[in-house]
Formats: C-alpha cells, sequence, structure tokens
C-alpha cells in the first residue's frame, strides 16, 4: 500500500461512519494466471506513438484542476467554465503550432486518445477547434488564410465548424444555408432562409467562440454552386457579444456532455468579405465568374467532406479511451466484489465465474481490436492525406475513406456494449454516479451518431465494396489493397472447407475471408433482385440494407484481423507468455466475432455441427484463461486513477474505501432533507 | 390541428427567432397502411383492466404538477421535492386502503404501469413504500401489525424497504445485519457488524421514512436462526431526525433517478420492542425458545422473498411503459423526419427506408409482447397469490417464480435495446434531453439490476426447469403447465422437421418448441460434461451457464408467444384488418426470436440454408409491411403528450416548433456565457 492510499484509508477512519480493512482481493488477482512483463504488454499495447504517451502523459498530471471528484453534480455552466478553466491551465504546455501539427500528426492522435481517457467533454471542447475548425481552413483555404491560422493555433481566436443545420445531418448536400456573391463589394451575404436551416448543434458556438467556419450553398450570378466553407467572425473579439446579423443561442440540455457549449446560428442578410471564402477549390474572378478546379458539385462536396477525416479517426480513439476506462473499472470491481460461492466455502469474487469471464472477456478482446483499429489510422493518417493533396480522387483516399468509416461504426458500437455490460457487472454501484459508468456510457453515445451516422456510414463502405466488384465483375482487375480476397466465382468459394486446424487464427482469418464471399454473394444477388421488384436504384439499395451492412462490418473485422495478426506475431520469440496471452486474445476475437455469423457458414454449409460446438468451447475455454489473467492485463495498460476518476476502479483496490469517502464528502450525506415542509404537508392526514 | 397546437404555433412566432410551417408528416403517416379503427386497437391492447385505465388516466391529466417541461435540470434535492409536492397532490385521488390491496391487484398494477408511463422515479418512489414496505407486512407481520398498516395506507407514514446491503445484492443470505434477541427485555438489538453490512441503496430511506423493514440475521440464545425481517422506526416522526442509535447517509448521484431518495443505514446497537418481529413464520415464545413454522433455514429464506413478487412484477410493467414511450418518440419523429431521397425527388421521411423499419418494427413487436407478459402476470397473480398463502411451496408458486424472472429479464432488455435504437433513429436531436430519450435510457437501466439480477435471475429460471427434467428423468411425469413441451427422448426431438406452412404461427411456436429441447438437451449434457470435469456441482452449474441462460429465455419467449396467440386469436372474426395487422406482429416477434437462434436450429439440421433465407425474407417483409402502419399503431397506443413529455414525439406532428420552443423558452438560450472572465483569461496571449 503506498503513502497516499494510507493517507486515504486513515482519513476514512477519521471522518466517516464507513470503514474497511485493507483489502487485497484486487492485489491478489493481479497476481493470478502465468507472469508476464506488465511493462513489455504496456509497451506492446502502446507501440505506436510510445513516445508520445511517456511525453504526454505527464502534463496531465501536472494540471491539478483535471481531476474527476464529483464533477457530475456540477451545472451545465460550471461544467463549460471549468474545461476553459482546464483548458487555461494546459495551453502553456500544448506546444501547438501550424508546423508540428502539419509535420506529424501521430502525436497529435496520440494526445488525442489521451485526452479521451482524461474526459471526452473536454477533449471535444478542444477537438471542435482544433481538428475541425483548424482543419477545415488548412485543407480548403489558401495561403492568404494563414494569419487566421496562426491566431487559432495559439488559441487567441476559438473557432467553431458549422456544417449540420436542425434539418441536415448526414444528408450534407441539403442543407440549406445561402451565401450569395455580391459582385459590386465582392463580398457574400449569408442568410438562414428557414427555420430548419439554422445551424444547429454547433460545438463552441454557444458561448464560446469567435470565429466560425460556415458551409452554404454558394450562389453567384443567381446560379447554385453548391456547397462551399467559409470563414466569418460570428462575435467580436473584445466584448464578445453576438456581432450584427447573427443570432446565437444555446441548444440545451443533452443526455451529456453538458461541458460543450453547442449552439445555433442564424444568420440575417450577414455580409463578410470575399476573402471569407475557403477558397482552395473554387474561386470568384474580378469580373464576378465562378472557377473551381472540381467541375462536378458533388464530386466538390466529396472533397469538402474529406477535411473531416481526422474528427472520424476521433471516434475510434474515443472508444478505445471509453472503452478501456469501462473495463478498468469492470474488471477491477469484478475482481474486489465478492457473491455467493460453494457451499460451506468463503464467497468467491465475481471474476472468478464464468459466466462473468463470458460477459466481460469478448470486451476486452474489442479493446485490443480497437486498439488496432487505432493503430491502422494512426500510421496510415499521413502517407494518405499526401497521396490525397496531391490527388483528392486517388483510389487510396476513397479506400481510406471506407476503412475508416466501417471503423468508426464498429469501434463506436463495440465500445457502448462493452460500457454497458461494464455497468451491469458493477450492478448497483455501476449505476451510482461515483462508478463514472452511467456517465461514460451517455458520453460514449453520441459517437454513434455525430461525424457520420453509423447506419449512413456503414452504407458508405458497402458503397465502396459493391462499385469495386461491379469494376471486377467487368472485367476489371481489384487493385485496392483490402479487396483482395473478392473471389468473383461463387462456385470456388462454395467449394471451400475448414481445414483441420481451423480454430488457429491464420485460419479463422481465412474463413473470414470466405464468410465475407458469401455475404457479397449474398448482397449482389439481393441488389439485382431488388433492382428487378423495385424500379429504383434507390429502392433496390435501401431494400438490401440489411446484407450490405453485413458486408461493411465483416470487411472492418477482416482488415482489424490482419493488423492484430502482425502485432501478435510481432511477439514471437520475444516473450512466450505474452505471446500466448496476446495469440489468444486475438483468437477470442475471432472465435467471438465468428460466432455472430455462424448462421451464414452452416446455411453455407462450410460449417457444421460440430464447428459450432467446437467454436462455442473454444469461446467458453478462451474466455474462462484470460479472465485469470484479465487484472494483470488491465493493471498494465489502464491510465492512471486521476485520468478515469472512477472510486471503484482504482489500482490499490479498496474501492469500497474510495466510495465511501466520496459518498460522506458530500456536503448533504448527513443533511435532512430541504424542503421538510413540503413532506410534512404529505404526511399530514 | 386543435386549438392548443394552434395557440403553440402561435406563440412560437411571437416569441422567437425560429418558427416552423404547420407541418403535416405525421398526420400523414399515420394515414398511411390499411385502415383499422383506433380505438379498437386501443381496447385490444389494455384489455386487461380497460375499465381502470379510462378511471386513472384523468387522475393524471386532473394533477397539474405531473408535468415533464425540463425537469431534467432540476437539481436532485429540487427533483426530490418535486416527487413528494406531486405526491400530495395525487393523495386525495388515490383511494389507496388495505381493502382494495388485498381484494383486487388489477387496478394497482394497471396504477403501476401508468405511473410508470408518467415518471419511473415518480412511480418507484411511491412503489418503494406501497410494494416492498407494505407488502413486507402484509405478508411476513400478523394481525398486530395492522394498525401500521392502516397508517402506511393513509400515507401517514412512509416507510421502505431495507434488504440490500452494501456488501450484498444478489446474496440475500449473504447479508450481516444482526438482530439478536435479548431475552430479559424481550427486545432485539440491531448492528451493522461492519461497513460492508450497511444497509444501502435503500429507497426512501435517505430523507423521507420514517418507517423501515429491515432484513437481519436473528440470533436467538447465541444461535444464528437465519434471515428475518423487522419493522422499525427510523426517525422520530414529529421531528423527522434520524433515531438515536441509527446513522443515516445519501447514497450520492446515480446515472438517473435522483429523485429517489436512496440512503444508507448503520445500525448502532439499536433496540426494538418483540413486536418488530414480523413474526408470521417464526416466532419467540415466552420462555424465549425460537419456534419457526417453516424448519430449514433457506426453505424460510425462499418465503420472506416471495414477498418480493409484486416488485419484480413491475420491471415488466416498467418495461412496457418505457418502451412504449420510446417508440412513440422514435416512431413519430422518423415520420417527421426527411433525409435524402431519390435522385431530383423531395426528401422521403426516414420511416420510409427498409433500414430504419427493420430497426424500429422489431421493437414494437416487442412491446406487444411485453404488454402480454404484463397481461399473463396481471391475470394470474392474485389465483396463484391465494395458493401460495395455503401453501407457500406450492408447485404453482414455484413455477410463477420461475415464469416472472424471466420475463423479468427478458422485457427489461428488450426495453434497453428498443430505448436505445429509438435514441439512435432520432440522430442528434435523439441525444437532446429535449427528446427526453437519454433519460429514458438511463432510467430504465437499473431495471436490468435491480429486483434481481438479470444474470442471477435466469439461473433460477433454468434452475426450475432443471430440477423438473432430473425428476422427469427419473420417472415422474413433469405435471406443470409450462413444461409440457419437454421431450427428454431426444431421438423424437432430432427426428421432427418444419412442415410446408412452417412460418404460420402455429407451426413457428412449434419450432421454438422443438428448438427449447435442443436447448434442454444442450444444456443438460454440458452439465454432465462439467460436473465430470470441474468436480463440485456449483463449478459444474457456472461452467454450463451460456446454454443455461439461453434456456432460461427461451422458456420465457414461448409462454409469452403463447399470450400472443390467444390474443391475436381473440380478433378472429371481429376486425380482419386488425387481425391481419395484429398477425403479422406476433408473427414479426416470433421471426425475430428465431433468428437469434438460427445456429441451434442449422446445427441440429431442422431448417436448412432455405428456411433461413425464407425466415430473413419474412422478417424484411413484415418489417416493410408494419412499418407503413406503425404511426397508426402508435397513434392508438401511445399515452397522451403530458405524460411521457417529449417535445418530439407529440401526436400534433409539431416536433421542431415544440422542440424550438422548449430551446428558447430556456432563460439561459441567449445569454452570454457567465464565465466570460475566464475565458478571457485563456484567450489572452
Amino acid at each position: 500500500m503506498d503513502k497516499l492510499n494510507r493517507l486515504n484509508m486513515i482519513q476514512g477512519h477519521i471522518l466517516g461512519n464507513l470503514s474497511f480493512p485493507n483489502d487485497t482481493s484486487l492485489s491478489d488477482y493481479v497476481q493470478r494466471g502465468p507472469s508476464f512483463n506488465k511493462t513489455a504488454l504496456h509497451d506492446f499495447y502502446y507501440e505506436i506513438g510510445l513516445e508520445y504517451y511517456k511525453d504526454l502523459r505527464p502534463i496531465f498530471e501536472q494540471c491539478p484542476s483535471l481531476r474527476h471528484t464529483n464533477i457530475f453534480k456540477l451545472s451545465k455552466a460550471d461544467k463549460r467554465k471549468l474545461i476553459i478553466e482546464q483548458l487555461t491551465e494546459m495551453k502553456p504546455k500544448l506546444n501547438f503550432d501550424r508546423k508540428s501539427h502539419a509535420d506529424n500528426s501521430l502525436r497529435g492522435f496520440v494526445f488525442g486518445r489521451l485526452l479521451f481517457s482524461f474526459d471526452m467533454a473536454f477533449c471535444v471542447r478542444l477537438g471542435v477547434h482544433s481538428t475541425l475548425y483548424i482543419d477545415s481552413i488548412l485543407s480548403l483555404g489558401t495561403e492568404k488564410h494563414i494569419p487566421m491560422l496562426d491566431k487559432a493555433f495559439s488559441l487567441q481566436e476559438i473557432g467553431c465548424f458549422a456544417m449540420t443545420e436542425l434539418g441536415h445531418g448526414s444528408n450534407v448536400s441539403g442543407i440549406a444555408t445561402t451565401a450569395t456573391f455580391i459582385p459590386e463589394t465582392r463580398e457574400f451575404e449569408i442568410n438562414t432562409p428557414n427555420s430548419l436551416a439554422t445551424k444547429w448543434w454547433i460545438g463552441a458556438a454557444g458561448q464560446t467562440a469567435v470565429k466560425s467556419t460556415v458551409f452554404a450553398q454558394l450562389y453567384v450570378g443567381g446560379k447554385n454552386k453548391g456547397v462551399h466553407a467559409f470563414v466569418v467572425d460570428i462575435r467580436e473579439k473584445d466584448t464578445h457579444n453576438v456581432k450584427n446579423g447573427i443570432i446565437i443561442g444555446d441548444c440545451g440540455g443533452k443526455f451529456e456532455l453538458d461541458g460543450i457549449d453547442n449552439g445555433f446560428i442564424i444568420f440575417k442578410n450577414y455580409r463578410v468579405p470575399y476573402d471569407s471564402l475557403l477558397d482552395g477549390i473554387s474561386q470568384i474572378d474580378d469580373k464576378g465568374h465562378f472557377i473551381s478546379q472540381i467541375a462536378k458539385k458533388e464530386k466538390r462536396l466529396g472533397r469538402m467532406l474529406s477535411s473531416l477525416i481526422r474528427g472520424r479517426t476521433s471516434v475510434t480513439s474515443a472508444s478505445e479511451a471509453n472503452l478501456k476506462n469501462a473495463l478498468t473499472i469492470g474488471i477491477r470491481w469484478a475482481a474486489i466484489r465478492k457473491q455467493f460461492g460453494p457451499p460451506g466455502k468463503p464467497e468467491v469474487p465475481i471474476l472468478d465465474y464464468q459466466l462473468t469471464r463470458n460477459r466481460l472477456l469478448p470486451h476486452l478482446a474489442n479493446l485490443f481490436a480497437i486498439n488496432a483499429a487505432c493503430e491502422i489510422t494512426f500510421l496510415q493518417y499521413d502517407p494518405i492525406k499526401n497521396l490525397m493533396t496531391a490527388d483528392p480522387e486517388c483510389n487510396e483516399g476513397v479506400e481510406f475513406h471506407a476503412v475508416l468509416s466501417a471503423f468508426k461504426v464498429l469501434t463506436s458500437d463495440w465500445c457502448f456494449a462493452g460500457i454497458h455490460e461494464c455497468r451491469k457487472i458493477c450492478g448497483g454501484i455501476g449505476y451510482s454516479s461515483h462508478s463514472r459508468l452511467g456517465e461514460l456510457l451517455a458520453k460514449h453515445d453520441v459517437n454513434m451518431t455525430w461525424e457520420g451516422d453509423n447506419y449512413v456510414l456503414l452504407q458508405q463502405t458497402s458503397a465502396f465494396i459493391v462499385k469495386q466488384i461491379q469494376k471486377s465483375l467487368g472485367g476489371k482487375k481489384v487493385s485496392l489493397k483490402t479487396l483482395q480476397m473478392i473471389e468473383t466465382d461463387f462456385a470456388t468459394v462454395k467449394k471451400q472447407k475448414p481445414c483441420k486446424d481451423w480454430l488457429e487464427i491464420p485460419e479463422l482469418v481465412k474463413s473470414f475471408k470466405i464468410l465475407f464471399n458469401f455475404i457479397l454473394h449474398k448482397a449482389m444477388v439481393k441488389l439485382q433482385d431488388n433492382a428487378g421488384k423495385a424500379g429504383t436504384l434507390f429502392d433496390a439499395w435501401n431494400l438490401s440494407q440489411p446484407a450490405l451492412q453485413n458486408l461493411g462490418r465483416i470487411f472492418g473485422i477482416i482488415i482489424i484481423s490482419e493488423r492484430l495478426v502482425v502485432k501478435t506475431e510481432s511477439l514471437k520469440g520475444k516473450c512466450a507468455v505474452l505471446y500466448d496471452l496476446i495469440s489468444k486474445m486475438t483468437k477470442l476475437f475471432l472465435v467471438d466475432k465468428m460466432l455472430a455469423y455462424v448462421p451464414e457458414m452452416l446455411a453455407n454449409e462450410y460449417f457444421n455441427r460440430n464447428h459450432l460446438n467446437e467454436l462455442e468451447g473454444m469461446f467458453t475455454g478462451l474466455c474462462g484463461e484470460l479472465g485469470e489473467s484479465s487484472a494483470r492485463i488491465i493493471d498494465a495498460i489502464a491510465e492512471e486513477d486521476f485520468m478515469f476518476g472512477s472510486c471503484i476502479g482504482r489500482k490499490d483496490g479498496q474501492a469500497y474505501q474510495h466510495l465511501a469517502n466520496e459518498i460522506e464528502s458530500q456536503p448533504d450525506c448527513y443533511q435532512a432533507a430541504p424542503w421538510i415542509d413540503v413532506l410534512k404537508k404529505l404526511i399530514t392526514p
């Protein structure tokens, strides 16, 4: 027991009515299972950008305002104030500038993951400015916008990103805000033509930002030129008053994340100078003629939206952080919490139960998979962004978009399910705000909606795949790396059978590729059938969604699996125990995901009854074995206590004492109801 | 458009910056699909206790304090105060007395469902007193406790129910609070021997209750006599001060339900008179000898816990109410919200998309199933309670416990999934507090944990089934109605094949019974295998949970299906359109549930590939057809707007205008940040 912990204990004894003897349950559990070096596992897990984790973590520790005690009790205004205070404290340590941002995305990605690990609201509050606002100028603006960027990097001017409208979220091309070019003054007049066109949910617009990137339908000479982006002032720099010609209001309470000041913006004949146009793609010449380097409206929009890529990757990072925090809490609590036991014997930790392990371990395997998805993103982002800068329509860019979309969907879905399982594992205490699991669940929830609704995004991934298969059926070779697994001849696919070693990792990945082709074939047949029935491609596409959504999911799973295989193999010959452990984790991921698709495997006669039994047996066996090591694994990869802030998930394992200390330190813990008079009225006969 | 609506519209135009033309999207959608009489569907859905719905609904309307506007913004203290005010307003209309409570449970069940429909916190706040506290005295006390009951029914004395401890939730027999009999004074001394034994999460203990039923280990003459229940004073009636010898504190913030004052209770040598013992089962005679009508400790505990039955049924009712409210919001919003559309045509309501229908309609089918589960409970409660009063160990009672446990688990799980799908369907607006979907999700979440953790309860159902099959294998006939489907000869089961009409309702139910036997067989084999491997029954049981949990689930699904079939058939010959509609709903429920168990059906060669295809086709077809009618169905069964209080789910379909009115009427909507000075510090270079 370290000094701080001992101090906490003593404090508990002095202050409160609740005190507990030192609890060794968690430290005992951390010793269970095959012994491995925890630092080695840490360095393996945080492999990509390891040096940045080591650099950046101390920043968080050095900012005393970055602590969680009872922040869930703050009012909306106080949550927002706290975030601004935290940002102010962190600012001198940020080293945030244009050059480092452009040169090396990895440090930024690592910093983002750490920010998410601390608090999603805090991270998004900063991310709206540093990712959405800044990236929109970087990718859509030109030389003349650089001074604006410098003020943004130094946090002198905080910006927001006004794309979404009350009436349009997913369908960006349908936004209705207009920007009309006024040739006489070379200005644009920005208007909100009706209330549905009100910019809505704009993070940081509510009370903070002085600048905004605004997406609007550009009109030149009375003609619509499609969606374009403008950077405009929305508040006076000195007084912070909202500019004339703009109305800004607060979007109200949310399920969570009230620390982000989401606002709505209405423009009324708001005039902005020509240079407001982010003119990297389109310009208006001196004669008032519209010029664009991309001829088609839809392609221009695609190019605009590509500036959102970094935002989308942030959901994968958030999922890693949120799920890791939830599992840290859930697994540690399950090692401490005892309930029932063999007749006549002491109660056992609930983590001893096979059922608990079956419930928790697939989510731990998902965490390693989400981590792998982050790594793929971090490794590929810079090279592909460079290719896209040279050629916005390059194959690699299109492919990357499809991959990131699938990752965003899979990881946010997995994370939600995992947090909820941890909430339930922690029972009533999991429902307490002091566990922070409810807060994590509610904060994470929006990840399934923003940065592209999950069901809509999955359609973009499947559209990408279908387009490639159509090319391939047309005789062209599929050159993209991620789609080499496509087999257009279904008879060949049908002939495949699992080999003797089908439960080994490489064979499981192979089976997933066969599954991909089963689903692909099914989706193509559905598309064809429905095209015949429905008459329009729009309807055929919508009717075929059940198969198409699965296609996108399996595509993502395969890409993640391949990274997991590479990572796992990198341990071979280094540390036998760790290699064995991580192999099991990778296998559990594959087995768990395969179980969801068993119907297709059985229906296509690829699997038989024995395969199902073996798969289920393998699942339970792996959960059992990895469950034994789970507290030690968490110990190796969890963030520090102050980062996730749950009193029941702390490293020292004194969950009950920390919970009691927090509960008893509430000012109203032992107070009578302030509404006692109302109560007396009720009980008066 | 009715008058009130028109008034709202005008108000919107006058007050705010946001105004919208009248929106006919929802009223148009309500006209779609085959036309049926909405009142007929309403009366069909609320069939059991229809007269009570009609009697009780006006009570809610007549209490002006029962409204939802922005209550999510209140502090913990103000939420609690509001509930007490609401109770005070409702009290004169309650007609709550001992006779009606005992004679007719149906009115109480209906009232509970309506209370849940209004607000779970409000309902539970009252339910802890009226169900847990009162029922514990009614079922465990004797004649002498009647005066106490009368004060409880008149709300003069509010009581709570102290069973759970910080260290023991699921394992009630492990609670550690002691009640030691003092022969000299014929008193009991109640003690909390250590902090883990602190009574925890006790609803209404925090600040309200003056009485509590306390569960404690009874010690007589130094010997433990097992868990017994005592009714004790916890606060002074006049001053409302906590009694000497007791410490009460507040359990702190929760994921939701802060309107319930959950408290913790510590007893320090707290003396209570002999009559505190609820002595229906056990007594201590004048010589200080312990006497009990039930010899075994465990059986006594079982009898105690049976007083919890009504509480468990309340989770099924809460699930009906919460899911119905969520679907009311989700389906209406999906009918109003337009996004994307065929090329060159106007955008279409998202409810038009097959994918939206596939996502929403299974939950609507679940709602009808949950309603059926409520009906089974309501119809069987009184007769079975009477049988149990005569013979606490009667077969019907044991069976009812198994059925209610399965219902509790299934319905709370379905409801959570359904609310979350509605949240996602409503996108960003679903994440707004003003939609109330986040609040519904967070409030409902605890239903999976309290009144018996779902994973623990399912074990009780499967233990019941396994015990019966063991009797049956021992040659005894299974007499219980719910288990007539057991087929001990697996060869007979294996021979069955789906008939030509296998997708008709009766055949689907039959297939479910075959599935039940597949799983039963699998579970028994697992149990046997694991018993060999594990050595102890405790371990074998835990290792076999994956199959056993499914067994309990399918058992519940079959019982619900049979009620659905009876209900559906009752429409035959009455109204062809409604009969057809409800038949499809029942079929969708069966098809959707069957899809989850396709692996077993394929692996046992009961289904083949064609069956899977037909099942999937049927699923999509039914979702499509029922989706067309879904807005009309909701219109028939939804509660009034003021009951669920979501501005985007109102009957008039003016979602955007109501949302805008709520947002703009926030006092801080157009205010500058009160923390502007902190912000200025941040942006200073």
